[in-house]
């Protein structure tokens, strides 16, 4: 894989199809990549992804209608700001057949990408993840969405980006923190899905933790490949899907429980997948080696911060995540490297005794 | 047709399904056919509604999860009301398995329809509509949305109703001029889709004004049958379904020049239809007695306020509707009652020329 020849890798799912593109270097010849039913493009972008839509921008030149500022606080998701970009769009006189180009994190690919489903009814978009996280796991699926007061990602929809453009290069100003918080996502795809991807870049985790370009592209590329298989099985979410959720369960308590600052997603998915290992081993008879060499890159990639392990505060965030439905609390155990299932039996105190002796040690 | 046996009238389209059932007396038994994975349902409605919307909450009884109140003015159909309705749903604990039901006129469903579309990434509504234009025109398709200072409809989503109830006792407090407005929409769709069933509507107009129930629902279920045959052909817009907007294309500049007071929507297409039907007759073989026999029905369904003329103020709306796409005006004609065509070609100065000479006398 070169900057040549990127791979190309269809991402179905009604009502549209989305095309990642995985290589080094495809920033600076984006203008090939993107697609505007009519050529011009609304390019949001946040400061810090400053460099890379400097990249975008000087490939598209004339066909960039107009630049749209976005916020990429977590705060800043919501519909309010969502607000803000149509207004900014109709402003600078889009029409329906115009593209959104987002470049930047999750939540400005949330944030600009739920903009792009609602203004005309829904407009295309194109996503320039510059994060490790957002090149593993979001806009792929099209969940796009802002938070509101009583919880993340409440009102949203799915509008999926016609074009993800996933370029190593893009994560150059990525803090290191970020950078290896949203490996956990990328490593997760793989021990759910592809267990030959999951052996390989486990070989090379110290080449992944330099940032060298072959070892990255081979782990993203293998990720967006697993969720693209996932995704396409069970476009809505309704029941496969959910093993992209591995580590989320608990994951998602923990962030809340630690007030989404002292954890980043990926360092609470890290130790909630910590907690599906001992699970996991119980009940789906996962093998111990299998659960030692997922540990061991865990623990390559952080060492995380602590999480709350207090099942009282822990308990009420797992219940919250139960009732957004009328079944059961969707747990992923894995079975072995490379393979996922959805258990809906795994009652909350399990949950809360695995929390207490997880381990990324 | 009657209470025992409503006609069950599917409209595909994805990625959701809708179905229409149309007959007299199903407010009443309403709880028969809506649909809400978890069985309980939020139900909107407007203060102008509320006979209606009495007879549902009735029918449904228990499974009521919450009633939130909606405003039915044109000026409310805004992303401020969206966010209020979407803050009243979960407060009251709504889960992503919940289902709106929604009893109102055009604005509402559009409102509360869009709402649905982005709670949770989107939610199951039934629609109850409460106006004849509401029943022949709104909900069916998928198209909700609000207004932005720059114009009407500019956020929105496609997010189809999982049920429809069209039921002529939904109409009893409609007011004579809205009731005669929206029949424009109802006849409007058998002058393009259904030869036969714009004979039968024609012979009885009288009894269709008088409201008799057997007339209502001839007409009325036509009427979503030609509009679900044709959204089912072409779901998003791009190409056929664009004859439902028959009339629309000078009517949106009649409405919109009259500053949206002036005219009611459907008095507006009316004049939309007579000048339509000059510009038939020149460009697509429309015969004088044809011409005529639209004519004759739109005089008994008015008369209706004069409409602005002036080629200067009503250009300016033209070109805007224009400018939406790259692509041409896209003008609907008549071929012969029943059959309608694109015509991408008709100049503006021709709709002005029309708009100076159409009568609806």
């Amino acid at each position: 894989m070169n900057a040549a020849a990127p791979e190309r890798i269809p991402v179905s799912g009604p009502p549209h199809e989305s095309t990642a593109w995985v290589g080094a270097g495809l920033l600076e010849r984006s203008a090939e990549y993107f697609r505007s039913p009519s050529g011009r493009f609304l390019l949001a972008a946040p400061r810090a992804a400053r460099a890379a839509a400097e990249s975008v921008r000087r490939a598209l030149g004339p066909a960039v209608l107009a630049e749209i500022a976005v916020d990429d606080a977590e705060g800043e998701k919501t519909l309010a700001s969502v607000e803000r970009i149509t207004n900014a769009a109709l402003a600078a006189g889009a029409r329906r057949d115009d593209a959104f180009v987002v470049v930047g994190g999750g939540v400005v690919t949330d944030l600009v990408g739920f903009a792009a489903a609602i203004l005309f009814r829904g407009v295309a978009w194109n996503a320039v993840p510059t994060t490790t996280a957002g090149m593993a796991d979001a806009a792929i699926g099209g969940k796009t969405g802002v938070n509101h007061r009583l919880g993340k990602n409440l009102l949203g929809a799915f509008h999926p980006p016609a074009v993800i453009l996933v370029d190593p290069r893009a994560l150059a100003t990525l803090s290191e923190r970020d950078f290896r918080a949203g490996l956990v996502e990328a490593y997760k795809d793989a021990w759910i899905g592809d267990a030959a991807l999951a052996a390989r870049a486990a070989v090379r985790l110290a080449d992944v933790l330099a940032r060298d370009e072959a070892a990255l592209l081979d782990l993203l590329g293998g990720s967006v490949r697993v969720k693209a298989a996932v995704v396409a099985s069970d476009p809505k979410e309704g029941g496969r899907r959910r093993i992209l959720n591995f580590g989320h369960t608990l994951g998602h308590a923990l962030e809340a429980a630690g007030g989404f600052g002292r954890l980043r997603h990926g360092e609470a998915v890290a130790w909630g997948i910590a907690a599906a290992l001992e699970i996991s081993r119980r009940r789906a008879g996962l093998a111990a080696s299998d659960a030692e060499a997922v540990r061991r890159v865990l623990a390559g990639l952080g060492p995380f911060p602590e999480p709350e392990r207090d099942p009282q505060r822990l308990r009420a965030y797992l219940a919250r995540d139960k009732k957004t439905t009328a079944r059961g609390l969707a747990s992923v155990l894995l079975d072995t490297i490379g393979s996922a299932r959805i258990d809906e039996t795994v009652p909350i105190e399990e949950w809360l005794e695995a929390a207490r002796i997880m381990s990324l040690s």
